[in-house]
């Protein structure tokens, strides 16, 4: 089973990666950016029976930090 | 406007950080994860009459980088 997790930095963290893509953008010419925030993707392939607790637990532990981010847990 | 844009490596494509997250996971007992791959998601505020041609054109040039990713755009 396919599972993907989607790490999000929380509202008002800073996010500088987020602002250089931006600047970098409208150095290229796409000036109508007006935000960019990075997150992480992790694709994960578990085991048919994983429960939704044990994908929860997984991002607690390890995937996301819960004090900056915020995680979002999609099953395909 | 929101678009999100996904970037994740190539089939193929070596993911040592995706090795690394995999490690950690079986170190915390989570023994039934057979792989993890890392990508990116980026999440852009955009002027609302952004069209498609703008945000692949933002991928191509600087987001993603073609030769080893693959990229996903999704409106919001």
């Amino acid at each position: 089973m396919k599972a993907r997790i989607f790490v999000t930095l929380k509202p008002g963290v800073l996010d500088p990666q987020g602002k250089a893509i931006q600047h970098a953008l409208e150095g290229l010419g796409f000036a109508d950016v007006e935000d960019v925030r990075q997150g992480k993707l992790i694709e994960l392939e578990v085991a048919d029976g994983t429960d939704d607790a044990t994908l929860d637990a997984m991002c607690r532990q390890l995937l996301a930090n819960t004090v900056i981010e915020n995680y979002r847990i999609e099953r395909l």
